[in-house]
Parts: structure tokens; C-alpha cells; sequence
């Protein structure tokens, strides 16, 4: 099993089907990753516990994903120095602009790293995450530069017919 | 001095013109308060010590005001028992939508009392906070009724010329 | 039969779906409640008939749950030194936007406790009354303490499988 | 002195400078009125009374000015048969947002005639309650009709020079 | 077959669903209408004649419904001094906050009375109409307050059981 | 004096200072231009009247710009065939959003070109009016090229001391 | 097989049903096009190469659809002077105004030409394109004009039966 | 001279005034660094050019500032695995939602870590970079858990008079 290198919360069980793309981005990529369900304002201490003991398990990114009053990304980078990405969940009413809102507008002093709303965030948040490890690695590198050729021969072989 | 039955806190000490209204209020009906600016990013630790005081000292309401990703009420609320009120603070930018958004938009068991945005929310929040405590303090009660009187009053004494 | 605490008053007969996450927390905590359709706009007499007829009952809060033009939680607080909660309830067109203007932006003097759009507010509204008379029971406040336990404790079981 | 056949009513006295611009169009066109200030959250049982009373008065058309959660157009409607004319006065929160969506989003059954926000609406709420007495007066269908040659006559003779 | 007093037109057939609302209201208060479909974009000749043509016949106002850039109602008030009502129909996307504002922000000089977006609005649109015409009508102004009263009525009616 | 190719309505006065900007670019590139205040509202007879006699004036491009329920732009183009390009003028309420969506929100078989809210909009108004007439012209197109390489260049030389 | 004169491209293939309203309108007008997928993220040198290479292939228009932070239009528009169209696609989330928003405020020097968000505005990005050449070609022109007859006759004979 | 490690470029040059505030943390931080006026509309070849340039001088994160349809980020991101930062500008109109949403709403597979709007999100820009660059420079690392403490420890010693 891989060292967790990535560790991703989310705010509730609800949030699963949006942070599979997360996952599915860091199994293809080999990173290791953990994830974890732990809310800002409903298991408060368990998720400050959690957040203050990645450093000492090597962890160097964590994503947090929650919806509506989404203080949860905004909360764990107030306990850690680590670069934390945000995922804002869309959800039923106001189509996500809550969600965007709460995790992006962080004050001066605790910057949180907000992606776009929905699966497409949830997938650029492990594509960042590989980024960033990245800098470091020089495998994963190369990795993501064949990812993103890939990702534009898939588009040019795209044939339209109307 | 009043013993402490409302500790208001707000995110940064550039809330302070709006809490000033709160505070106005609070003082008019003797209702004993306390000001701290303590914020839920960047003096997390110290937050949760001070909220999780409160019961102790007998505390009763707590009133929050926060802007742009406007976690504290929230943070507050996970935290606590207690009534918690929000007061989101108007932004130069995006005119006060995501401190309202942030504050008021919190997901199913835990709930904050938002008010509207800026000094009337503030205003308000003082308000809200009698009418909790009046519940069980009759002299407060009969203040309040008075006082919604007095507001009804200096309305109808107004004339218009035009 | 239990003495009613809290009156919570709805717009619409459609608002009841919404309403019911308020009455089954009531009912969980063991707390008096009735339920009424009472609109602003259309039985305006026999709605502050009801709520000035309030205070003598013993009733100590009213909800309030109302869409649109959502008018109904500010006209139940201008009649009532009573704390009012309101619950915005979202309305297919603009998801909701209207409803929580409506309900959060009162004016100085006549605060509403406005709650997250729908269901998770109604949930909120049935907690925060709950929160609001434990000031003044502990027996209330202890299942108050417990329910906040259970709710971590939920959701620190979850186990996640990605 | 002109029998009043139009009652306009303001929220707050800070609504003024908005109501003068109505007050201006209906004394260019002759039309009886009066300005009160009443407001659906601070003085209910006034505007009720106020309300109830206009049509043995005479009055005909109400105009309602009213900013943040604009309840007062919509409470007016609530007990009067007689048209109701609403002006969405604008906030400094929310550029105005949420005085129009309080006063515009009625539910079924319950009409206001909504206008633009601040002074265009103010303005507009004059002419549409002249063009509705006109319905049943001839000179002041030909004054309006005149009205609105010389508002078309005025732009033509604009000479820009660029 | 009674005499036209309202004219109703609307940008296209898909508005047919939401103006079936103000229709069955006309039809129960007994008062004479037709509807239009004629669009600002599409048929603006066509538009200006019919509205042109309308004082001639005894109409005496005119309700327009229509969707997106909702041109419809404020190009019809260009062309006439009688009282216009707007109808902003919901569209797709934007959740008819285009089709509202379109609507209702009219420029100083040419009022419309708009409605809430979609059915409730048309509905309303067809009480706002007769109660206009109610000025002049005293059996319309009766049924106008019957209707009312039976409108609290039902509400009153409604049993609750939760 | 030039041969007027290009026809520039605005729908008031105070549109000017944003007019301006389209005047200025124009003059830059030698296009024939003239500046109309037209409203779709207030002057509708005369809006069409200029819009009809286009075609046979050799105008080949209209810019239309008006705010709030800015139904100018897409009424120019109900009476035309040729290219309508509409820019929308920000008002004080609302901030230019409903300017934006009446002029873009164009229903199907009447599009308008929509540039950006105020004097950025202007400015490329005038921008993409000469690129549509460099299609047939030459020495337009080779100076629009160089006008692209001048904007590239002066961004080049910015040299930024931080 | 037609020459090619109006260049369609869409920044994924979820884009097709939208841009196929656009295709439809082309042929139906007899005019040249190609469509093709490339985006301004993932695959943004061969949409240079692309752009660039138009004019010598004697393309006239550009028409660019894409959602979200829809950059397509605009970063065609920086590599060309030719007249680029832009359709913003409607997303699941925000319903389009991210869309809208990233392809309408372009900044000075470089216009893109906004249509309505959807299926409305591929359908006009297509009528545009076609007004645009129709300034050089009167068989254009006069299929135009009649396209715009043969709408409003469709639209005076639905008969409505309410 | 440093060796630069962040690269920031910025869309024009009134973004100036934002990025300074990224460029006092780069500062306080002693990260080497650059500034750049580029433009993803007015200047993209030279922006592709440094964009390809930067990985082979080392340099390891690049910010990009930029306003209204705010593409700028987006298209550095489409050039390089390196990770990148966003910050949207405010703009007068709309208040900076546009810059927010064209910033934040990328597609799949081409992130941005999107800061707050403004200069509360161009200080949190030049932090996020430092926590990055920190994962591998322990002395940067303690700066930043020092830096964190300082803050907490300002907050603290305000005292609040009310």
C-alpha cells in the first residue's frame, strides 16, 4: 500500500459521488491517498485532530470538499500550514453559487486553493495535487506532461458529424 | 459591572463599526455583553477555548459577526449549545453575498440565527439576543415592548413634506 | 398531550414537506409544538390574531416557513417580542434567492432568525428553538448535548470504500 | 386642496428622496395624494388601520415604497382590493436586490404592481397610477397622451456632438 | 361573447401554459379578454398595430407576457398610455432572473406593472386587471372582495396533520 | 465628411461618456459614423423610422447601447437585417446585470452582437463594427492588424517596479 | 462541397447538441462551414494553428461555443481579426451565468460578439454570421429578409384557443 | 538577485495595485520572484512564449492576476504542469463575480487554485506559493508556521473599547 501523500475530506457521505473524481485522478497518477469524512461544524475536534497530525505522517496536500456554508476547506487551513485545495459540492438550491462562495472568499492569511464547482473541481483538485507533488518528483512529472498530451490527442481525434 | 450573558466576537478588528450597534443595544436594555475579535481562521485554538468557556461562566448567547467567507457563526455554532447569532459584514466587493451566503446557509444540526447584512443585522442581532433572554427575565420583556412602542411612535410622529 | 412552546406558522400547504424536518426534531427532543397555515398575504387578520394570542398560551417561539416574496416571519416579528425564527423555503424559479432576501434582510429593529433554504433550515429552525428554551431546562440541554454527540459520533462510523 | 386619490406610503423616512419623484409626476398631472410614513415591520396595526380606511376616503391607487426585505408593498395588498403600486427602493447592500425581489416575487393571489428600483421606479409608479385613473378620465388621458409627445419630442431634439 | 377589456399577448406559443393562469382568472371574474401571441422581435409591426388599435376597440389594458430579453411588455407601453401589466415567464436557464429583470427595470417614463416570474405572476396579473377595472365596476369590486374572502377562507380551512 | 457606414442610437443622454469610447475608435480607423439619441421606449415611431431608412443610406452596421431593461439593442434588430451589436450601459442598482441580460438574452431569429458592460463594451463595439467592414475592405483590415500588433506592443513596454 | 467561410469550433463534444442549432442555420442559408473541437485549456496550440491559419483559407467568421470559464471565444478572438461570435454553453451548475459571464466582459481591444446562452444563441450565432456576409451578397441578403418575413408570418398564424 | 522562483503575470497593468500585496508576502518570505503585464486576450504569443520559458529557469509556480472575462489564468494553466495560482481582479461593474467565475470555473483537466477576489486573494496568493514551495525547503516551512503564530498572536492582543 502507498504512503498517503494526499489526504481528502469531505463534509458529509453525500459528498462521495463527487470526490470519486478526486480519487480516480490520484489512483491514476500512483499517489497515495486517505479519505476521510469529517465536518467543520459537526465533528469540529475530530477534524482538528486529523489536520494536526498529517505532518507527522508525511501527508503534504490535503482537499476538502463540502457544499452550502462550506467552511470546511477554509477550516482545516486554519489548523496547518499545508497547502489545502477546496472543492465547493453543488448543491440543490442556489446551484452551488453557496458552496463557491463560502470556500473561495478566505480571508488575508489562510489562502485555500478553490477549484470549480462539482466533479469537474473534484477532478482538477487531484490533478493540482499532482502538480504540486510534482515539483518534487520528477516521475510524476513526466506523468502529468504525457496526462496532458493525452488529454489534447483525445480531443483532436474527436470526429463530428452533423 | 453586569455579569456577561452575551459574548460577542467578531472575525477582525475592521467589524467593529458594525458590532457598535449590537453593542448599543445590549447596553440600552443592561444586558451585560463582552467584545472579543477572535477568528475562526486565524485564531482557531483560541476561538474554541472561548466558546467552549462560556457554559461555565454563564454565558447564554453568543453573537458572531464575520465577512467574505464568513465561517466564525458557523465555527461558533459547532462548538456550542448555545443560541448562536450571525451577523454577516458587507464586502467592498460582491456587496455582501458571500458573508451572507457563508453565515446563513449551514447544513442539517447546526444551526445559526442569521441576521441581515451590516449595522441593521448588528442592530438586530441585539435585539434577537433581549428577546432570547426576556423569555426568562420579565423586567427585559416589558423593556422590549416598550421599546417596540417607542420604535412604532417616533415613526408615526415623523411628517412629510414634500 | 404536551403544552405547546413553539408555534410554527407556514405559508403554503406546500411549505409542509419542508416543515416536517422542524416538527420531527420537536418531537425528538420532546417539545410542545402546533402547526399552522397562516399567510401574510392572504389571512393577514387571522395571522396576527394568532400571534398576538401567543404570549398568553405560554407559547415561547414561533417558526415561521414561507416562499417567494417570503413576508411572513418579518410580519409575525412585528407583532411579537416572542423570537422568531423564519425558514426560507425555495421556490422552483430563482432556487430560493427570493425567499432568503425576503426572510434574512429585515430592517432595523424587528429581527428575524433566518436559516439555510428548505429542509436543512427547517431541521435548523426545530434545533436552534430547541437550543433556545434548553437556556432555561436541562433536562433539554443535556439531550441537546447528547444529540450533538450522536451527530459526530455518526459521522466518525462512516466508513468510506473509493 | 385636491381629494387625495392616490396614497403613498414609505417604509422609512429615508425613502424620501426616492417617493419625491412620484409626488413630483402626480402634482405635474393634478392628481390628489398624500405621503405618510408606515412600515409593515415597525407599525402593523397603523398601516393596517391606515390601509383599511381608503377606500371610504375615496382614495383609489396605492403606492408603496419600501427597500431591503420590502414586505410593505405586499402587506398593503394583504388588505385592500384597491391596486397596489410597488417601488423596490434601493439598499447599499445587495445593489437593490433584495428591496426587488421582497417586493416582486408575490405569491398567487396576492398582486403588486412592481417597478424598476430607486428613482426610474418612483417616477414610473406616478405615471402607471395616472394612466390608471385616466382610464375613467378624459383630461387626464389627453394630459398623458400630451406627456408622453413631449417626453418623445425632448429626446428628439438632442443634439450630440461627439 | 363579452366585450374585450384586457388584451393579453405574449412572445410565443411556449408562454401558452403560463398564461392559461391569468385566462382562468378573467374567465371566474367574468371579464372580456383575448390573446395574442405577436413578439417585440419577431412581429414588431404586427406588435405596434395591435397595441395601436387597442383604445379604438375599448380596451383598457394590456397584459404581456414573455421570456429572456422580455422586450414585450415595455415595447407595448411605448405605444400606449393604457395601463400595462408584465409577465415575466421562467426560463431555463437563469432561472428567470433575465426574463424578470427585463421586465421590470424600466426606464423613467414608460411604466410596466410586473408580476412574480411565471404562473404565480400570471394569475396575478389577472386579479391586478380586475381590480383596476374594479374602480369603475362595482359588482367586479364585490366579487374582487369575495374573492379575497374565500381565498383566507381555504387557507383557513386546511388541516395539518404532521 | 465620410460616408456614414456605421449608425450608433443610444438610448439617452447620459449613455454618452460611454458612447464616446465607440466614437473614439472610429475616428481612429476612418469609418463614417453618426451618434442618434433614440429610445426604444420613449421614442419608438422614431427609432423604427431610422432604423427602416438604413439600408438605403448605405449604413451597414448598427451599435445600440442602453441600460436597465435595455430593450434597444434587440428592437433595432427586429427592424433590420443588418448586424446589431448592443452595448449594455451599467446602471448604479444592480450593477450593469440587468443592462447585461436584457441586451444578450436574445431569443431565437433576433440575435445581437452583446459586448461587454460599459465603456470596455463601447470601446470593442467600435473594435468589431471595423472588423466586420474589413471583411470587404483592405486597407481597414491591414490597419486593424496593426492595431492589434500596437495593443500587443504597448503591453510589451509597461515595465512594472514593485 | 461548399468553400468554407464561417469556422465553428466548440471546446468539447458535449457542446454538439448546442452548436447543432447553429449548423442547421447555416445550411439552411446555403453557407459554407466546418466544425471542429479544440479548446482554449486542453488543446490550446492546435487552436492557434488553427485560428491563424483561417484567413489564408479564406474563412470570414468565427463562431466559438464552450461552458463554464468559457475562455474559447475570447482566446480566439486574440489571434484574429476576423469577427468572432461566442455561444456560452449553459452548465448544470450556476445554469450559465459562469458562461455567459466568461464570454460576454471581454476586456478593451478584443470584441467577441455574445449571443444568448444555449440553444437561442447557436441558433443566432448562425443568423448573425449569415447577417454579417449577407453585407456582401444580395442572394444572402434577400434569403434573409425573407427568413425574417417567413418568421413573423409563423408567428401570426398560431391561433391560440384559451 | 534572487533566483526567481514564482512568476506572476497580470492581465494589464491596473492590476498593480492588487499584485503588490502578493509581492509584500514574496518579499517577507524572501521567494524570489518576477512580474509580468501579459495578456491572455492582447498579448497571447508572448504569453505562450514565457509560459513554455519558465520550467527551464527553474521557475517552480506562477500567479496569474486578471479582471472581468478574466482568461488569464486558464490559458497560463493550458501551457504548463506547473501549478497555478489565480487571483480574480475586481471590476466596477458586477462587482468582481465575473473575474471570479471566468478565474474559477475550469473545466476538467486544466486546474486553477483560485484565490479570494481582490487583495485579500493576491496576499493569499503569495502564501499559497510560499506552503508549496515549503513541502520542500525547511527553513520556509518554520518562516510559515512563525508567520501563522504572529498573526494568531496579533489578533489576540487587540483590545476592543466599545
Amino acid at each position: 500500500m502507498k504512503k498517503v501523500q494526499v489526504s481528502i475530506v469531505m463534509g458529509s457521505k453525500s459528498d462521495l459521488e463527487v470526490v470519486q473524481e478526486t480519487v480516480n485522478i490520484l489512483k491514476n497518477f500512483g499517489v497515495g491517498y486517505e479519505v476521510k469524512v469529517l465536518s467543520a461544524h459537526r465533528t469540529p475536534q475530530a477534524l482538528v485532530k486529523h489536520v494536526e497530525g498529517l505532518p507527522k505522517r508525511g501527508v503534504k496536500i490535503v482537499i476538502a470538499a463540502a457544499g452550502m456554508s462550506a467552511a470546511l476547506a477554509g477550516c482545516v487551513a486554519a489548523h496547518t500550514v499545508l497547502p489545502v485545495i477546496g472543492i465547493p459540492v453543488d448543491t440543490r438550491t442556489l446551484t452551488g453559487l453557496d458552496s463557491l462562495l463560502s470556500t473561495v472568499q478566505m480571508p488575508k492569511g489562510i489562502p485555500v486553493a478553490c477549484m470549480s464547482i462539482g466533479k469537474s473541481g473534484a477532478q482538477n483538485a487531484g490533478i493540482l495535487a499532482c502538480q504540486i507533488l510534482a515539483l518534487q518528483d520528477n516521475t510524476l512529472k513526466k506523468k502529468m506532461q504525457q496526462f496532458k498530451k493525452d488529454m489534447a490527442q483525445a480531443i483532436k481525434k474527436i470526429k463530428v458529424k452533423l
